[in-house]
């Protein structure tokens, strides 16, 4: 495939996955066409099982003849597929690899504890879950505060693979602070994310795919049936 | 950290994951320092827990005055930090992306079954498990034989980042059959990987650091204390 064929990005609007590749293709400028799974959880098309087989999940990226699927990966190819700047990645080998480090981290331990968070039974494991993911931020927050040094992202002064990583997690921690009450992103803890998100949140590349806080919301007590 | 700086490894002889980095290194020509945790699980170094804070595994690659976690994180920064021949990484964005699309197949799907056959309480579940696993080394296998294109490796004529990645799972698979008695690596189902994994085995890049697989298996009787 050549950076001038056809691009195709199949995506879901509430998917805070899908949402990476779509940051991602925005900062290269590629046009593409999106196509949307509306309820990828309950019915997929065609069009994502020939794409992506062996985890039919969204986002795929259909680039030419091939298909690149998961989230990070999509993002990665995007910048060494397109690789002329804004680089996503940063440069040099350690800060590269400590931005994979810290991705990993949020689709793992975050993601896990989020997920624990969601599907805690009572609320004994909820409290549990919600210590692990508060933990978790806390940790994302002293990263913030030394990988970006004081400019506005984790990728200095643009946003970049990490804060892509991290961005995913906006949305599920909007549902969750709705449904419980319960803060997550605190003054007092993670001061530093706190404003991360909203520069990201209203970030050019950003603004255009993300839903607001009050649509995620409203999605979410749609979907789990909640007055 | 420069190239130049000295590098050292904190492994354990029988952890699948730090082969990896050992790999990676040797196909560098990088000289290091090796420091063996032998008994990671129960008892881990002072060194290991500061180079690695936040989950305190092997391996970690210590560079200079950085570290770097996270097994097939490691092998990519080891490919960017020495940048010379042989590339571990394919060189064409999709090969890239397709190979670290399966080295997560690996560590996802892959780990997860042999996880579940290892810790089945009863005969079903280790039945269920084992089944599974057989489909993931199934679906390898027809990767192997599309991305190989009847080259020796899925790095083409010489190991690559997916031959790192799967060779982790040559150890556990030999533990498994010798304790169950069950082939999990059979002639009829993935005669590609059967060649593949001698030839693995045999390279000069991971022989010096691969246990046997008459040495895995006495380390894992020992461990488990069976007869």
């Amino acid at each position: 495939m050549a950076q001038n064929d056809t691009v195709t990005l199949i995506g879901s609007w509430s998917s805070p996955f899908a949402l990476r590749a779509r940051v991602a293709l925005h900062l290269k400028s590629v046009k593409y066409e999106y196509v949307d799974e509306p309820d990828v959880l309950k019915s997929k098309s065609e069009l994502l099982i020939k794409s992506n087989p062996i985890h039919k999940k969204v986002p795929v990226l259909i680039h030419g003849d091939v298909s690149v699927c998961e989230s990070l990966n999509i993002v990665q190819y995007i910048d060494e597929a397109w690789s002329s700047d804004p680089s996503i990645l940063p440069s040099h080998p350690y800060d590269r690899a400590s931005a994979r480090f810290w991705a990993q981290y949020v689709d793992d331990k975050c993601f896990e504890s989020l997920d624990a968070v969601a599907g805690a039974k009572d609320d004994e494991g909820r409290m549990a879950a919600a210590g692990k993911l508060m933990e978790c931020l806390a940790i994302l927050e002293q990263t913030f505060q030394k990988i970006s040094k004081g400019s506005g992202f984790f990728g200095g002064e643009n946003i970049g693979y990490l804060d892509i990583a991290c961005g995913t997690l906006l949305g599920p921690i909007s549902v969750i602070e709705a449904f419980s009450g319960v803060k997550f992103l605190r003054e007092e803890t993670t001061p530093g994310l706190i404003k991360w998100a909203e520069r990201f949140r209203a970030h050019e590349a950003v603004k255009p795919y993300m839903p607001t806080v009050e649509e995620f919301v409203a999605f979410a007590k749609k979907k789990f049936s909640v007055q």
